[in-house]
């Protein structure tokens, strides 16, 4: 194995596990840094939920997500310090810093990979809103869907009732379905469901001009700059319609789909008909952060994403020395999360595999 | 001048700016990653805003501001790679990438300093209440206090009213001062103060026990992990009472603070008397964030942070190649942010100075 030490002294390689957006981005730093990298990537391609899920544009100056993936992709697969290794997964771990032993397993073929650090970009996985205490019918009406449904009929620019195929006349977005909720058993907010659900508003306003679109909110958390560059568009330039209530169920009534909740902001019970509903489905630990906890042996919190120390103010560190977590593996996180916790454990990693100690 | 670069090709130091908690990390970590580090804090003391301005304890872990900044600031005064320059400001630059000339002014002396990338910590500064359209009596009541005066107190163990030493019985946050405010001119939300505002109200909870504790609110953003971290235990545990509603005015009835405005979820006006107002006020440039895009010559956003290029999901560069911004000096931020934004930063100036290019 070639010396992956930017100063000579280290003996280690840096594996990332996860090509999503902040593993594309941790994996490029950590080779830009001189570090030999191993990126892992259980799917057949690389790019992440953004490109798994069909995602349209990004909240992130409404660029095409397709795009902007891409140059990261190239990023990396032109990079000649990065290792890129598709359809493969890490399946087992032994040894600790500054020499794990990794075995990558791609198909029926297993390898053992020694690293010096390795980058956990496992990323989320979206609630699933037929699960258990939700009333929303997502499984039962065709008319129901998700933001990520959306984002792939506003991908192809065809945003339509799934049921027979017409233009919506009114459209809801239903927020926090699977967040903030104690029954469910997530309490935390998913953080970017309020910012995509309007991005998503805007362009269904854009794409069918003629659509009515609704936002049933309990606080709509337009975070720095969202609130200027999204939800205020929204509002004055797009003419969506935020509704502070709580939505407790959606039924059928003939073809249509009918809302019923409490507007808190008026203080009377609402029933509204609907031709979609999209749920704001929040996030969840995906199955690979879950695995690789297990099998890396780093600590998770209740909800089973990986845990961060609060008091050391690391923001990347997990409970094992050399083993670092970015992105949406740690909780909750939009892309400027991702981009800046992945330049953070790049940082960390090539530091810690040039000294040996944790930094 | 030392060689800066970790792999031998480079001849670039990078240069610091700020030693709050976003540029003690950066300096930090470019340091451990073999970087030459000059680190410039215009104060006679590193910290930053934390310790500037007497914050207690951190939402960040509830830890104490002054021990978890103290580690930082331990960290960098005794690592060998950087060189610590407080009572000292950039006043020029000349030059451009890989060779920056830098003008360094201590009191009455100056020195140049050539760097090869330089990275922009000079935070923010909270919005005067006393501004323009604000209508809370902050210079005319005493007792209308801003949410880093609350925290000097807090620090102090010595929660009272300002203007008679008295212990509060009934104590108001006011939400989204100098934020989300068209009139102002600071559309955006400053992200932090929901959070911040309800740590204060436990806070205070906690030592004035007696003490009844509100927060008016437009919308609670208590994103991620804040929500089951701050904003449950605070109605739960420690019975802070929350209410959506728009205060438009605060008044002096007798000794005590009169405030009025509008319940929105009740749907009436309110006018609840109080004994001492807390302005959960927002984030600005500091003077420091302004001065430095001008010396620098780098873009800035039309509230004066330092601008990022949304197209690039590069979260740290600015308009200048070899020229990175971090923390609370690209707007609003919290210690989170700071603390990646940092790190992404220190990955991509070592390795701009090791590459000549923008990476």
């Amino acid at each position: 194995m070639p010396d992956a030490s930017p100063n000579g002294s280290a003996d280690g390689r840096v594996v990332v596990i996860g090509a999503g957006p902040a593993g594309l981005e941790a994996a490029r730093l950590a080779g830009d840094l001189g570090a030999q990298v191993t990126l892992v990537e259980k799917n057949e391609s690389p790019g992440g939920m953004p490109i798994q899920a069909n995602y349209a544009a990004l909240t992130h100056g409404f660029r095409s997500a397709e795009e902007a993936m891409g140059e990261m992709v190239t990023a990396v697969v032109d990079h000649p310090n990065i290792d890129l290794r598709t359809s493969s997964e890490i399946t087992a771990m032994s040894g600790s810093a500054p020499e794990f032993s990794l075995t990558l397993t791609s198909g029926d073929k297993s390898e053992e990979i020694v690293a010096g650090a390795v980058i956990v970009a496992t990323g989320f996985r979206h609630f699933d809103p037929g699960r258990e205490t939700q009333q929303y019918g997502y499984y039962e009406f065709p008319d129901v869907i998700t933001l990520a449904d959306a984002e792939g009929m506003l991908k192809e620019n065809n945003f339509v009732r799934p049921s027979n195929g017409e233009i919506p006349e009114r459209v809801a977005f239903i927020q926090c379905v699977g967040s903030r909720d104690r029954q469910i058993g997530n309490e935390f907010c998913s953080k970017v469901c309020c910012g995509i659900s309007s991005k998503q508003a805007i362009e269904i306003r854009q794409q069918v001009p003629d659509a009515r679109v609704f936002i049933f909110y309990i606080d709509m958390r337009m975070y720095g700059y969202w609130e200027n560059d999204i939800y205020w568009p929204a509002q004055e330039e797009h003419k969506v319609n935020y509704v502070k209530g709580i939505v407790t169920e959606v039924l059928a009534k003939g073809d249509k789909l009918v809302i019923r909740g409490e507007d808190t902001t008026m203080g009377r019970p609402m029933e509204i008909s609907m031709d979609i509903v999209v749920l704001a489905v929040g996030m969840e630990p995906s199955e690979g952060t879950r695995a690789m906890a297990e099998i890396l042996g780093i600590g998770t919190n209740k909800y089973g994403f990986i845990e961060q120390d609060h008091n050391s103010l690391d923001t990347v560190a997990t409970s094992v020395p050399g083993i670092f977590v970015v992105g949406a593996a740690r909780g909750p996180a939009d892309l400027d999360d991702s981009m800046a916790t992945a330049g953070a454990a790049a940082a960390k990693a090539v530091a810690f595999v040039s000294s040996g100690v944790a930094v």
